[in-house]
């Protein structure tokens, strides 16, 4: 099969200033994901190293760039699921590590569990030689910005659109085909703006953030992550795929239904198992990047398909 | 609409000796939720009511009488869920408290947040007046027991068949209709014996252990976590109700689905909206009551049904 890769750089009320660093970032991280891909890598390596890059990336709510808890602390999660057997690797309330990711990677690999959170899943890490890095080298000026206005503006949730520096909410994730035809699907974050300490959101929770299966297809969600865990967002999509629903409809049928019902804002990337693909956000903007038969394609706005050639 | 409440007390490789112990729990526990719903109390209340009384009662594995992980303490997590609108109540890795599933209600009606795990959740419940018990207090000697033989055999997951002192696996949970028609689910559990510090089950993972939707049904469910996550056993049942199938067909169908792709064993219980009654179980044991029209029925083994009237 041929390999196709999908990444997303968070659904949001993104501000114009920031349009331009997700654009350049999604384009970089679909690149080094599809390397993977194109030297026979395994789906699951080639979703780490598309969201390995966009977690040391300022320009996403991921590893470096995360947004801020209440307390001003960064807390990350990010999950990681395979489409051959249903393996599962994931973390949460996570504070000390650059890529979460690859820390739920090797949960997947090497832990008789599937989700591992706070200071157990930081001894996880330390047991794997995951390298700690200090707090304040993931806190960017940006992310700083966001807590400070969410503080002076009264800290109202229930909106993507919270905060004109961008920090309300945002993931990044990753959804791949690899050429044995397994699909891989990653998602990561740091959350939402303002959270309490311990709030857990949809991207640990298998079904909501991140849902893999070969016989079906892969999705990654984002946006406001209790309203996709209150409808299960990535796995209402994988059902309609398995009901005979195409991969874009099926993506923009259950983000609209959500945002019908509960009033908040998503969007999704999919991938069926056949490589067709679907993009859809209710949100304002979602930054998205895809490479598929030697294109790249990608875009922010609403509507807007660009498209360049890819020169391996 | 008439109310109906049924309850599980776990699935597993139950051993005889324990037998009696959790029939009489569900019985006292349906019952305990049954009144509420008699009272015109709303099914979240009455879900709530259940559960609390199995988290009480050393024969389940919830609150007092949780398994205990690696280090030897019990870190519990619990999910209530409303139909009516979808809102998430949950808590995970919580140690303080005798009843995890009054803390996660109070999350679903005080908290802007779904899922709050750790530090974060104790804070939380501290903030809302709950009382910490010591550790001590939550521990059982059916749970000590439990995992010395762990220990002593190795420490092998993955089977829902661990343990002849029966602290391999197990959850508590309840699904309810109240005179409304509300539809209310409610999840809560210690986890699995032996399991790592700091790992996060189906439990609080909403479409995994609890899911429901006052326009299909409401799941509990219980088993092997680490396979229950993966296949979103809650939500796979209610996708089959909502495209038509019967409460208990679907139950059967998924549990049995996952079974067989995952080798692992569960149980769920399952309400339609119409109040059609689903229990199945691909484990040897799981006790379970309901109470409809007057009467009370139970069982713990496959294929058993007992019956009593239920005197208000």
């Amino acid at each position: 099969m041929k390999p196709i890769l999908i990444v997303h750089g968070g659904a949001g009320d993104i501000a114009q200033s920031r349009v331009q660093g997700k654009l350049d970032g999604v384009r970089l991280a679909v690149r080094e994901g599809y390397r993977v891909l194109q030297h026979n890598g395994s789906a699951l390596d080639a979703v780490e190293a598309a969201v390995v890059s966009m977690e040391k990336d300022e320009n996403f709510n991921a590893g470096y760039g995360s947004v801020l808890n209440l307390a001003g602390e960064v807390e990350m999660e990010a999950s990681i699921m395979s489409g051959e057997n249903l393996d599962v690797g994931a973390v949460t309330l996570i504070k000390d590590f650059l890529h979460p990711i690859s820390i739920a990677h090797k949960v997947l690999t090497d832990s008789p569990h599937s989700l591992i959170g706070g200071q157990g899943a930081k001894q996880f890490a330390l047991d794997k030689g995951f390298p700690t890095v200090p707090q304040e080298s993931l806190i960017s000026e940006n992310a700083q910005a966001a807590l400070k206005e969410f503080l002076e503006n009264g800290g109202e949730f229930g909106k993507t659109e919270v905060g004109i520096a961008e920090g309300g909410v945002g993931t990044v994730g990753a959804v791949a085909i690899d050429v044995n035809g397994h699909i891989a699907v990653a998602t990561s974050t740091g959350g939402m703006t303002g959270k309490v300490v311990g709030r857990i959101g949809d991207t640990p929770q298998i079904g909501s953030g991140t849902y893999a299966d070969d016989n079906i297809g892969g999705v990654s969600s984002t946006g406001h992550g209790e309203s996709i865990l209150k409808v299960c967002l990535a796995h209402s999509i994988i059902k309609l795929m398995e009901s005979g629903v195409d991969a874009n409809t099926a993506t923009k049928e259950a983000v609209t239904a959500m945002t019908s019902r509960l009033k908040n804002t998503a969007g999704a990337i999919t991938l069926s198992k056949d490589g067709d693909v679907g993009v859809y956000f209710s949100s304002k903007r979602m930054s998205w990047a895809y490479i598929k038969d030697d294109k790249l394609f990608y875009g922010i706005e609403q509507g807007e398909v660009l498209e360049e050639n890819y020169v391996k």
